[in-house]
């Protein structure tokens, strides 16, 4: 399998960084040669910062990390490197003589890349003695998460080292896309140029500030192009109508005073063709629902993970989310309105994709998940909310019994009931069971045991009276409940009367 | 608090109906006119991508759903609303006209938004009574979903009702951005154009086709922007040198040929400075490092969310990651780690930012995530792998005890240990712990009942005996090892020998 042996890498900058701590993580050796008298630091932190990335980002299990060598001389680091990336300022003068050196140095086979945001292999490798294994090789920052490589050859670069780069890249988690043709700033730079020049116009008009600008972007479109791009989104936004008639419904924008950067394209029958039979080709073994379906669990999940954002306190789109819920919440009937003398109901949840497991049906923690979240429920109807745990106090629970009786499939409504049982609010001993809402069959039971702790002293204390007024009734009016067979039970015990 | 008591859609196409789906699912009726033949079909189709959405994004409680009313006429659907959206063709004069047709009939308090997506509230409120409360109130597509609003008023629009409208807003889970100056195409669709139109030029000249622009887009700054918009991300970028000297340095770039689109801003050192000054105003709160680790955070969270896209195979960057993981898989030292006189080690995690509650530690079910996890390692690891599932036979977990003795926190290392109790293959019981990497402290047990079931009969059976063979000599070496205290423990059962 192709594979990098050593690396080397010419600059520690961001860049530079990101390009070793990739390596690094993935098991390879680094040279590095930056005469930055702040290098070692500056590449320590970013290597820090992907370290941590990573502990987050994967449970698969990472090799023993490369070696990180700093050395005197362009000349020393490229010895004995089988990819080396060159990654200085964006000066032509410059990067061309630093990669003339380079080819001079290393072994005539080693893979050469330029991270260039623009420039042209062609014009970087003019001086080489071996311009055939050098090309455009631009990553995006930070470059040990996002996994974009531009491949670009020149016009003395081969095929064949383009190939095997695009093969390497994949081994340290990066996906090599070549570029057909050779332009200045390829594609990911061209898109993000024109946005950009449209950006400074709007801030230079003052239509808006830079902070409304970014949130536009991350409350709208920057959502939706972190899992579809701009074809297969609009594919999906003309719906059944059809990407031919989509676009020909758009065409006459192109005309209109949209931007002001107005070298405008003709939208002709020919380029709507074009673009279509490509879209076809590119998101056509898919229908129009598969793919909304697709898209909306994605945003779904992105929005979920931004709403842990920032230690979380929510982010972006995220925080939005996190907004809106403690608005439902508050909008919510409280628990004074729920009858008392029966068990309560707590939680509607469909079954998502999500939660099923390779046996096709819900997996087992996302029970524990729906008894946890019917939990956070119960204890905000008693006041325990974000509030009560900043004051310093909350609930844990500290010991669990699950029976699974039945399975819960892809899209089952399902809803949680709870029965308190004599406790004394310090502690709670709550039994719950998980219905189908179709036929109300009990999927499964789950006994538990809360304690009220202070956070501070981490010790157990019993709750505010506030807490204790909501709780009692429902203790009170559950007292009169008949006990649950299963309460009580170990593990493998039958029912007293089964 | 203002609210939308009653909302009117004119248009039920993809906008009009996202429009609904967020109005009855955040509580509200809403009266509904189109006359397109199939507009009842189409609403209910965003409806249900809506509904299923939802039920993926929340568990805070959903209000009663608002009740849905097709209307004969546009009249009968504005009677009574206090909110009435505009959803109709991108043609000013339709617009204008169903515009003024609305604010004739419906009452003169009544907010009055436009779908539009580029035309000027300033034309399309001309002929009306009450134009003071008509305004843009542009969303995106799916509009259930994507939370921002651009708020855009014309020349006869009233502050009041902007900021009347957003408040409004606020309580259907969406943001809207004001935005300071009225011109056509506003702020989002100014910057999608910009880049859309570059996206065409890369097409018709053949660069790359449809497919690679659009990996482009979601392999590097569409996960970017997902989180950050463009300033903060180029302000991280910059790193401590700052804005300003980021900002000076690409200023040369507007000079190059790095788009056909090439009305170019004069990048200025007033320019420079006020949009140095504008992004301290949005983010000089928080140091470099800060946004790094909120930005890293983000995009673990954003992978890990595509990462179990389109049913769990992966979808875009999150299909890669997955594909690097399988990678590591691969290439990870094998251990038999099946050194049977002991407890078997099967699981190394660390705790990752969404497994982290309000209570600043990893959340109930995730414990039994992890015992779940080890579960399946162990399975597979005795040869219940997919293909034995796919032949028709599974274990599944029916009961489980799990006492949570200690928190673990963000990145925490933690590992599973497993041990098999007495058991005839058929059922299998079992006792595991989870523990911290770093001082081995117990953090939770967990004591299991599995049974081998047949898929087809669902019903329990004995396991091939490929499956005994490796289980065998696991159940007898483990046989000899002293039982952990807390078996057969039933909830809030104190240990024999405490």
């Amino acid at each position: 399998m192709a594979q990098i042996k050593k690396a080397a890498s010419i600059g520690g900058g961001v860049i530079g960084g990101g390009w070793i701590a990739r390596f690094i993580l993935a098991g390879i050796d680094v040279n590095v040669y930056d005469p930055h008298p702040e290098a070692k630091r500056l590449v320590g932190e970013v290597i820090a910062n992907a370290e941590y990335a990573y502990s987050l980002l994967t449970n698969a299990p990472l090799p023993k990390r490369g070696a990180l060598i700093f050395c005197a001389s362009l000349e020393e680091a490229v010895k004995g490197a089988d990819w080396i990336q060159e990654s200085v300022p964006e000066r032509l003068d410059l990067k061309r003589s630093v990669i003339t050196q380079i080819d001079l140095a290393a072994d005539p086979e080693a893979l050469i890349g330029s991270s260039t945001s623009g420039l042209m292999a062609t014009d970087l490798q003019k001086d080489m003695k071996h311009p055939e294994r050098m090309f455009v090789a631009h990553p995006f920052n930070p470059v040990y998460l996002l996994p974009l490589v531009e491949l670009v050859g020149g016009i003395q670069t081969k095929r064949a080292a383009l190939e095997d780069a695009k093969a390497r890249l994949a081994t340290i988690g990066m996906t090599g896309l070549l570029i057909n043709k050779e332009i200045d700033a390829f594609v990911a730079d061209r898109l993000m140029e024109a946005l950009w020049r449209e950006a400074l116009w709007l801030i230079k008009d003052d239509i808006c500030d830079t902070e409304t600008l970014d949130n536009v972007i991350r409350y709208s479109f920057g959502l939706r192009w972190a899992q579809m791009g701009l074809f297969e989104t609009y594919r999906v936004a003309g719906g059944e109508a059809g990407m031919r008639d989509y676009l020909s419904k758009y065409g006459p924008c192109l005309e209109w005073p949209w931007t002001k950067l107005t070298n405008v394209v003709d939208l002709n029958p020919e380029l709507v063709e074009k673009i279509a039979s490509q879209s076809d080709a590119q998101s056509g073994q898919r229908g129009i629902r598969d793919l909304e379906r697709i898209r909306d669990q994605n945003l779904v999940g992105i929005l979920q993970a931004l709403k842990v954002g920032d230690e979380g306190r929510g982010w972006g789109a995220g925080k939005l989310l996190a907004d809106f819920e403690t608005h439902l919440w508050k909008i919510a009937p409280k628990v004074d309105n729920v009858s008392r003398d029966q068990a309560l109901r707590l939680l509607d949840v469909k079954v998502p994709a999500a939660w099923i497991d390779y046996n096709g049906h819900m997996t087992e923690y996302r029970y524990t998940q729906c008894f946890a979240d019917a939990t956070d429920v119960l204890l905000q109807q008693c006041g325990v909310d974000m509030d009560y745990v900043k004051g310093g106090h909350s609930y844990y629970t500290v010991e669990s019994h699950v029976r699974l009786l039945a399975e819960a499939k892809l899209g089952d409504a399902l809803y949680v009931k709870a029965q308190l049982l004599p406790s004394d609010g310090k502690k709670i001993h709550c039994f719950m069971s998980l219905h189908r809402a179709s036929d109300n069959e009990v999927l499964s039971t789950y006994e538990s045991v809360m304690l009220h702790v202070s956070l501070k002293g981490k010790r157990s204390v019993p709750p505010q009276p506030a807490i204790m007024e909501k709780l009692k009734p429902i203790l009170e009016a559950h007292a009169a409940l008949p006990m649950p067979e299963a309460v009580g039970r170990s593990i493998g015990e039958k029912p007293a009367r089964a």
